[in-house]
């Protein structure tokens, strides 16, 4: 059955997240009846393209949710807390991609293709929060092993790209290497801790008690949700890499049943979203590189850990803004199922 | 004792190898009765600067080792199997950079300040292999470890600078980031499987059976050898990333006795050649960034892996050229206490 068009909201559609948003849902099937823009910032007023069409962006406000049937949240998380409230009041099921609400056991955190039945549950009022890119990439490519022999134990290593910090961490990337380039000192950097040109940097977000970062915290908890593993023994370290788009993982695993390196790639190439890139000896694997502007999750390199018994070890890349948009955009078709209102 | 000054032949001073090679002979004690600056391809005639004094390169040839004492090659494999033997014939002592011994049995592989009973044992026409930047890095930093708990198992991500591919990888990576800086197309690589520049290529070398590379292979093999730990379990995914200097290793450690990361950064502390960074909530940790021209290879963000028992976390990161470079000087420094001759 084809969902009734419906009344949607997009709250932050002119951010880095926003925009990638914005493109997703044009290239969709999602049925609109109407399309309102909102922004809470200064980025009121401004005009965004959307099927061909102008659209203003009005700035939000408290009656800016009536009539909604879904409402996407594209800002960051301060102003997911203030207005989420509000869209829920009016009646919309909101549909989040800041970390606001990721660690709230009350709300379910979706992977579309991993979480139908979460999503079913949700309806008018209803809330779904969407994991970071590195859990979403993850889980797409991790749900498959665990499907085929089960995860005891994952290990990851999250090269990520300037864009995890929106516009601006594009724009302090690109400043400082055209600075360098020129022989002149680079700006001091604002929205990463250091300069990321020629370098790698093992901090994403704050540290935590116990040494994690926030990135690295909220990634284990994340793919723990989205596994549907409450337990999993799962590390993360996050760098951030001189790349503008695209995170790269290298995942090792130990798992729960044997499972050969042939086996994983035949359970990776039935998944959804997953694309198996996997002949090394021909130069083909995951790189950011290729990932970008690919809905699908690369998934390459696998072969067997030697360092462990069971073990086996994964290279997976993906477009962290695209994977995150196209995601709250399948999330926000499987809820319209159920949401179609009469207008 | 002071070691007799020694006449000191090196070959492929004009390298990016070479380079580093020589300004750490500059910077170094050992004393020098002569300097002969060989190459064996075009860059024979070129002019090199040692110590304020301009050194003409000269032509390789089966005498150019008459009355060596030291042989360093700077130059690749091919030109190490080529004329060590004739270095060696003339009673040269010879300490190579390249890759061409370091899996042959009968050569002593060696980081100066782990493999001192092995170099004693070396005197005139003997031969020393150098491990690469990648092994070298990792056994200064994982040897206190080893020492203080033992190691089960190993496993590493290795984030390698172009510079590993010489002077022709760091133009490689410069030409792209100028091109597409200025929205060109970026010239096709040929140092690297692909483009680099703003993409993370998990590759280096060519794929063996079993789907590890040749650099992935070598540097277990280095490692294993460097703790002398022959059945160590160890994996290592190699990747080059767009930095032009510096390695980092994201690493994961099981210990065979317990070790808390604070016993483990005292170890750290005290270990020759190895300097901790690792206070995170101040933004202090190893960068290549901040590796390069450092002798000491850096060791910070050291935590408990939670996804292991008695497992540990660090990052790692050191000046891949100018760690080779010291260190291949400090062999050949401890060597010169057993070589020297009259002249």
């Amino acid at each position: 059955m084809a969902p009734r068009p419906l009344h949607v909201a997009v709250l932050g559609a002119t951010g880095a997240v926003g925009r990638a948003l914005l493109q997703a849902l044009e290239e969709s099937e999602l049925p609109l009846r109407s399309l309102r823009l909102l922004a809470s910032d200064r980025s009121a007023g401004a005009e965004v393209e959307f099927r061909g069409e102008g659209e203003r962006v009005e700035p939000v406000g408290e009656g800016s949710f009536a009539g909604c049937d879904l409402a996407l949240f594209a800002a960051g998380a301060a102003a997911a807390r203030r207005w989420i409230p509000a869209a829920r009041a009016a009646g919309a099921a909101a549909v989040d991609l800041s970390p606001a609400f990721c660690d709230d056991p009350q709300v379910p955190l979706a992977v579309a293709e991993l979480s139908a039945g979460a999503l079913d549950a949700v309806g008018p009022g209803g809330l779904v929060a969407c994991p970071g890119a590195p859990a979403a990439q993850l889980a797409l490519a991790l749900a498959p092993v665990s499907a085929a022999a089960g995860l005891e134990r994952v290990a990851v290593v999250s090269l990520e790209a300037v864009s995890a910090g929106g516009q601006k961490g594009v724009e302090e990337l690109e400043a400082e290497l055209r600075a360098m380039l020129s022989f002149q000192e680079p700006p001091p950097p604002s929205v990463l801790p250091h300069r990321v040109a020629f370098n790698a940097v093992p901090q994403v977000g704050a540290f935590a008690a116990g040494g994690a970062s926030d990135e690295e915290q909220r990634t284990v908890a994340e793919l723990r949700r989205l596994l549907g593993h409450a337990g999993l023994p799962v590390s993360v370290t996050a760098l951030s890499v001189p790349v503008f788009y695209g995170h790269t993982h290298v995942v090792s695993v130990r798992t729960t049943r044997p499972l050969s390196p042939e086996a994983a790639r035949e359970a990776l190439k039935a998944a959804p979203s997953v694309k198996l890139l996997d002949a090394p000896g021909e130069g083909i694997y995951p790189m950011p590189m290729l990932a970008v502007t690919d809905d699908a999750v690369l998934v390459g390199r696998v072969r067997a850990d030697a360092s462990q018994e069971r073990g086996l070890e994964l290279v997976v890349a993906g477009d962290n803004l695209r994977r995150a948009a196209v995601n709250a955009v399948a999330v926000a078709r499987r809820l319209a199922e159920r949401l179609g209102r009469d207008a």
